[in-house]
């Protein structure tokens, strides 16, 4: 495939903004622009990853209407959904359209605006990701779903539930080195265990909060990418897959396939193994996710990942840095920016610019980045700007 | 751009339906693969476009949804909303995907279940295609969008309301010869003139209808061509383009520049003129916008396409025929599936398989499809199965 970089980024603070949706998409991809030392006139094609804007914030079409809003000329621009794998999903699309030679240059977008929602109402509008027919509608929201993830997981590899308050509180850890994260406190067992049940086993601080927030990258041919200022972040490989949307499809509750074949196919394109991998942003849209993730994308065996993350080993300075962002569960969740905003938060440690969360010697990241509960899963494998 | 070729389409018959969204969609996409002899092993990534599934039934990330239910196997799978253009947007992004060397074999899958949300919920639905914030939330409905444009043409033009008669005259008797047609009924400038008005000028006869449906097609790389059974039509060229979804922002009401645009681009590739194009699918979701693509298509001068429709020349035995299936206006308008379904009937006509409606000697055909007002535009040339 032909050789393909990203050479701007930037992300809004994640959290609950002033902004409307276009403000953030456009403040996001307006930054991303500024990055790369480009001008609208350079770009030649819009991808934006967004989730339900058509419930949130009735605009549904919003991909010429952002292309608009940053004054790009009648360009092809188009809208990509996957629930919360939304964001990786539009980013694939840009690659695709490079790859086949169609444009040079490309902005991604995901952006989503929630908190202007009665949250009542965003349950059920977050709850149309997952079979509304046959398991929404009578009950199973997602808190429920990833509830019985971690129960099959806690009960098949006989633990309790101090692994998930680990990953929270690396999390909250984590996120206070990063200036876009929704959440800058850390977090102690005493908070977690004193805080209201949402699904047993899950209580509030296992999950990702409701957010608003946009991230953007300027997506190029590496035969053009000397027209911009910075350097490139090289895209090595991606993965794509799907799966069931409902949980009663499904084999088994610790694992998803999805996410492993999104793997393998990302591995296998970049040419790279586990061990190749530095550092990882993965979908921790729970606790319990986090965890299931580290072991589908093989950096820890089958029921290892609770404790590998007990140990430290998913630390900053562990073995294998899991989520230096904060990940969805600190940094937010605005769910269609969520998988840019991965490709965003690795390239910074890619470019040597991540601050204080910044992973020594990062050369090679990996995004994962899931849809639903798992119906939809992206893998990318970045690889240090040069 | 690597050969790309459509071996295999079906759509279901438009209307009110029985079945659900996701019982629509299959139907569609299990008898494309049948028409072209394939097996769902066969299909390495589904496209889906749809509008909004989240309002009108509750249910977002409805590409992995469809996948499972064909039996996909994990396969890539991506839901692509561009308004109106949702269809055609995701034909242009499986066309990318093949050209990128991803995939040899993709399904490109269209549909809407629109007839199961109140009437009132559904015009306010629809106007989440337009711009919200400013026009939408303050009463500009797309029959008011387009009623605007209608008035803008007739009085530029010095025209009365006759070339809109004879649009829906001619589309309503187009359908009378497809059984995928929602309506089968001649009508007259008497029972025009008798209808309920929308927005004046525009009464129910200039107004497509709501309907459920559902289109699909098998869309392979000529290279593998051989191994489906039908004889492949050949994608020889494609556009899109976007522009404002406020119509505020817009120079003039009675050209969309996004189809200009759009058209110029596919004709680009394609290496065809208007010329050579022998009958054309365009979105009359009013009587207006036909008129009105015919001319921002080329085929007519500015200001003639209203005296072209009047002369018969857009009859099925006219110089240039427009919408022989009936159009949106008698075909139905199921939003999503549209851009599909304008594909499926212009394969239908290339292979030589429409029928009654079956234009003789059609060698290349063109398809228009809109989002909102204008704001996207999706333009294919086809050309025959050889």
């Amino acid at each position: 495939m032909r050789a393909i970089e990203i050479v701007g980024i930037a992300e809004t603070k994640f959290g609950k903004a002033e902004g409307s949706y276009r403000e953030l998409a456009v403040q996001a991809a307006q930054a991303a622009l500024e990055d790369a030392g480009a001008h609208p006139a350079q770009v030649e094609a819009l991808f934006l990853g967004t989730f339900s804007p058509g419930t949130f914030i009735k605009q549904e079409h919003v991909a010429p209407l952002i292309a608009t809003e940053l004054g790009l000329d009648n360009v092809p621009s188009t809208r990509l959904e996957n629930a919360c794998a939304s964001g990786s999903t539009a980013f694939v699309s840009g690659l695709m359209a490079i790859a086949a030679g169609a444009y040079d240059a490309v902005l991604i977008v995901g952006a989503e605006k929630m908190t202007a929602t009665p949250i009542g109402e965003t349950t059920s509008i977050l709850a149309e990701a997952a079979d509304w027919e046959n398991e929404s509608s009578v009950g199973l929201t997602f808190p429920g779903a990833y509830a019985l993830m971690a129960r099959a997981y806690m009960h098949k590899y006989g633990k309790d539930r101090a692994f998930l308050d680990a990953v929270a509180i690396k999390n909250h850890h984590n996120a206070m080195g990063n200036p876009y994260a929704q959440f800058h406190r850390e977090i102690t067992r005493e908070d977690i265990a004193k805080s209201v049940m949402i699904a047993d086993p899950l209580n509030l601080y296992d999950c990702s909060p409701v957010s608003d927030g946009a991230a953007a990258v300027l997506l190029v041919a590496s035969d053009v990418a000397d027209r911009f200022d910075k350097p490139g972040v090289r895209v090595l490989g991606f993965g794509q897959a799907s799966d069931s949307l409902a949980l009663y499809k499904r084999d088994n509750l610790t694992s998803l396939p999805a996410a492993q074949r999104a793997a393998e196919r990302a591995y296998k394109m970049a040419g790279v193994g586990v061990d190749d991998i530095d550092f990882a942003e993965v979908h921790d849209c729970f606790t319990i996710a986090e965890v299931m993730a580290t072991e589908d994308l093989g950096f820890f065996g089958k029921g290892e990942g609770s404790d590998a993350v007990l140990a430290g080993a998913t630390g900053r300075d562990g073995k294998m840095p899991i989520n230096p962002s904060g990940g969805l569960k600190a940094k937010g969740h605005p769910v269609g920016a969520t998988g840019v905003s991965q490709i965003v938060e690795s390239s910074f440690q890619l470019r040597g610019e991540a601050g204080e969360r910044q992973i020594d010697g990062a050369e090679i990241g990996l995004t994962h980045n899931v849809g639903g509960s798992g119906a939809t899963c992206v893998v990318t494998i970045l690889g240090k700007a040069e």
